[in-house]
């Protein structure tokens, strides 16, 4: 049985398949209210257990814009052609690891860095809130649970 | 001559070169501000001259929370294992699509809904900033220009 929203058509993920995706891929983006307005930017990811750790260029803005601050984090695999994917939206603060043992930690994690910059500061979202849609591109089966959200 | 920023050591993209690469793709991810936190989701888009053009469902939260409002869109192109890539953030205001010519020319723009709902709304974001960046691996060569920014 699927959980399917009536309007959309989307599959529902359940929790524990989104924390199983979030560990698949390393690419995803943040989004962060700067000024009152969105800003998205994509970033580089690992899982640390069930939060999910980035590092930060100090002194940048993105650092200034992210820090401290309630952020949305989004990673999908879609593929157009065929209709099909999933997206994974996960909300929470993005905190600085300041702790000695756990930037040591954090620093061991498989955490590359894209661009020449000093990237002095990692960073941890600790998720408040995880929802997972996927993309289906038959019609939904009788079998299925159509839910309205 | 590139114009890298100090920092971050990443390529600024050209406003052309971006508008370019927004045309290259139909896969993008908006943020956008709901009861003061960021949310973002991947639309599928197709640009109409220099505008992003997306479907919402009627009475969705997300037809809702975009309808009218400012927002961020971004696309990116990352390979992780080589550090190279791009990313593009354009913010605007995400417009329905109310006159009926207009309506018709989004009708026929290669568009293509995902999931089987009811995809009544064509919504414009006519870009306010553009900004690109590109991922470098190499280190900067002496006829490179830094900038802080």
């Amino acid at each position: 049985m699927r959980l399917i929203d009536e309007r959309t058509g989307l599959d529902y993920i359940p929790r524990d398949e989104c924390m199983r995706l979030l560990a698949t891929q390393h690419l995803g983006r943040i989004g962060v209210v700067v000024a009152g307005r969105p800003v998205v930017l994509p970033i580089n990811y690992v899982m640390d257990d069930s939060s999910i750790v980035f590092r930060t260029d100090d002194g940048t803005k993105f650092d200034a814009a992210v820090r401290g601050e309630f952020v949305a984090f989004e990673i999908d695999e879609v593929a157009l052609e065929y209709h099909t994917g999933w997206s994974i939206l996960v909300t929470g603060v993005a905190e600085e690891i300041v702790d000695p043992d756990e930037q040591r930690r954090a620093e061991r994690l498989p955490l590359r860095a894209w661009a020449p910059g000093a990237k002095s500061h990692y960073l941890r979202v600790t998720p408040v809130t995880i929802s997972g849609r996927r993309i289906v591109s038959p019609e939904p089966s009788p079998d299925d649970e159509v839910i309205d959200l």
